[in-house]
């Protein structure tokens, strides 16, 4: 199978792109494969915000092209962590990356792993300056051989696929009509994905009070950006089928203050059941 | 003609490249149409900023290889607006992307639209989770297929050119001597485009005053950045042929604090007539 | 030679993503030799510095693909400084920019310039509409013609080598036990690199004082980031062999307030020297 290997490489990290890295890695793979084909995901990953990569690996990872997927976010780079290439469903994909949690929620979202290599075998690497640029003098030259066809157990040492670190990621939960959430994602727009998808709240309703530290606010489910009222806050399915506390041509997180990595209470809002009976309140005549 | 399209896609797009937007609409092209060649503009346009998207793509569309432009700025996605293709010159350009005044002053720069077609035939578009990200869900797919040969009539219903939202492109005035002008664009270097070309004030001289709220300012054409005086504002043709404010190795917008979108006057500077005999005012003896 | 050139492009400017610079620079290249590759080193230089593009370059330098290295920091653009392309070892590379002492760096990274040309050649120019962007009017042809195979005398008049500018890059010192260095790069991560080699302190012991403006403070030798303890400050090899000042999971440049061109220096701490023999003060019994 390695020898008609796809040439994709899809690339994420934190490297940002203000410095040489990013282009450094694409030479060092290029000069390796020429014939390779590299995508960048994105990376403005924060600097060794690992949960963070790993759930835009994971949102990204039904949308790559079948080949190599190259992720890094490092923080512990040259120390005690593994450097490591997985195997998914007999090889449509192999990630390659550090062993540090970042990886699994990917490898989730595409199937199963079925084969991990450390990658101790030096011949593919690059000779190093330093301990601190595996993206650069491992991880590059190992996907870039991979898409040459280089079997992966060439690449170093095989392990148990249940040794590596599992990738944490926050569960949210409904308990009866209190449901607790997490703000997964800001993203540019200032959209806010939640851990939950419509089914979990299907059957509280269509209106809820969001609240969040002394923040109180009336949300409303809505089908598209543009059925959310100017200056009202909505409860959207994302485009990764998750609920994303959203406004209409303007950013929630920022008129909220609510951010990446918060806690969140949505419960039914007093109003939002159909057989309640307006009042009308009145001076006495 | 289509079978021979060139598979040049140009991408601009409001994304930003924080979130992995961009490469998802790139891996679902690539995956579709392998052989397809991208080429970012920008993906920093300002979130929902449909002018700004509007007037960039047009800057650049002269110098964009012929194929696909794919542009998304897309504040009403999944709403009312539609989601179309338009072709340019009988075929040497496809614009996709909304329908929301977005594509038109490309198509002004690159000749005439020819024919456009409402995406609506959904066997060339992903299944779709919700719908907040057409990018990757209708337009992506559609310029993949287009590269691969499909014809324009095939992604949906042919609708009058004249149908299309206009873009708004704001028109500098002269009036005697007092010229009006906005500030299209303000660059990464500070430089302040204006919607004036040199012809429109040569006959009024070389030094101008500019004025904007209470700011008013001694301005003189230079030919280069290097021929304006340090700390001194200069009037330069820029690359798209138009006037612009510029300073050498300094920011214009930021030491006038003048930015995107205000609006400026500009009028022959007192002395800028070559035979006003110099005065000199004296004490009296 | 030239019929055989790799065809390469790495790319690095001043440009930033947030115009439309980059994109049509890369299809202006792209329409003329639709089979050249280009690879972006970065274009997040900041505006006009030349020192600071001139550094990247020569970091990225010896990981470069074969073929062109197109470079544009140029804050003379359109003025008297030359437009250039300069040979390396005889046609390995060609650097394309101009002669402002951005590109010397990075050609003695990779070896000798053999010959140098003045772009004087307008056939292989676009036709301009100022002189405000030489990199989408001269640059960017003169780069895509050199893959096509064009000679490099034909794209203006040779010029002597040692007529080009030179780089300018600041050099350390170690006078006895005072080391002076300057902080050539702050990147994303906050890391610190220095103009010093671990050969240049490697007599001086492990752990030394680090002073700066008001600032001093203890830093010891690490050989990875994860080895420096928590909140205290490292010195580490990075992936140019230099020195680096470094924290583990944190920014240094942040934490000591220490920034890109300022100068520190280096002297062993006390305790640094093994044979110190501790002493214990004592109140007076």
């Amino acid at each position: 199978m390695e020898s008609t290997r796809n040439p994709t490489i899809s690339f994420l990290s934190d490297f940002g792109t203000k410095d040489e890295f990013v282009g450094v890695v694409k030479s060092v793979i290029h000069s390796l494969a020429p014939n390779s084909k590299l995508i960048d995901i994105t990376h403005e990953i924060k600097a060794h915000d690992i949960r963070s990569g790993g759930l835009t690996l994971a949102r990204s990872a039904q949308y790559l092209d079948r080949g190599i997927i190259l992720a890094i976010v490092d923080p512990g780079v040259g120390g005690s962590r593994k450097e490591v290439a997985i195997e998914v469903n007999g090889g449509d994909y192999v990630l390659v990356g550090p062993d540090n949690g970042l990886l699994p929620p990917a490898v989730a979202m595409l199937g199963e792993s079925t084969r991990a290599v450390e990658l101790t075998n030096s011949k593919f690497h690059l000779p190093s300056l330093s301990s601190t640029f595996a993206g650069r003098d491992i991880f590059a030259p190992v996907a870039a051989h991979l898409t040459l066809g280089i079997p992966l157990d060439e690449l170093g040492d095989l392990i148990p696929v249940h040794s590596l670190q599992p990738g944490i990621l926050p569960v949210g939960g409904v308990n009866g009509e209190i449901v607790s959430a997490e703000v997964l994602w800001e993203d540019r727009f200032g959209n806010l994905q939640l851990n939950l998808a419509p089914e979990d709240i299907q059957e509280l309703g269509e209106t809820f009070m969001l609240r969040f530290g002394e923040m109180s606010r009336r949300v409303t489910m809505a089908k598209t950006f543009e059925e959310i009222p100017s200056s009202e806050v909505g409860l959207i399915v994302d485009s990764c089928g998750l609920l994303s506390i959203s406004m209409y041509g303007r950013s929630a997180a920022e008129e909220l203050k609510l951010h990446e990595g918060q806690q969140v209470e949505l419960t039914p809002a007093e109003d939002n059941h159909r057989n309640i009976v307006p009042v009308t309140l009145r001076t006495e005549r």
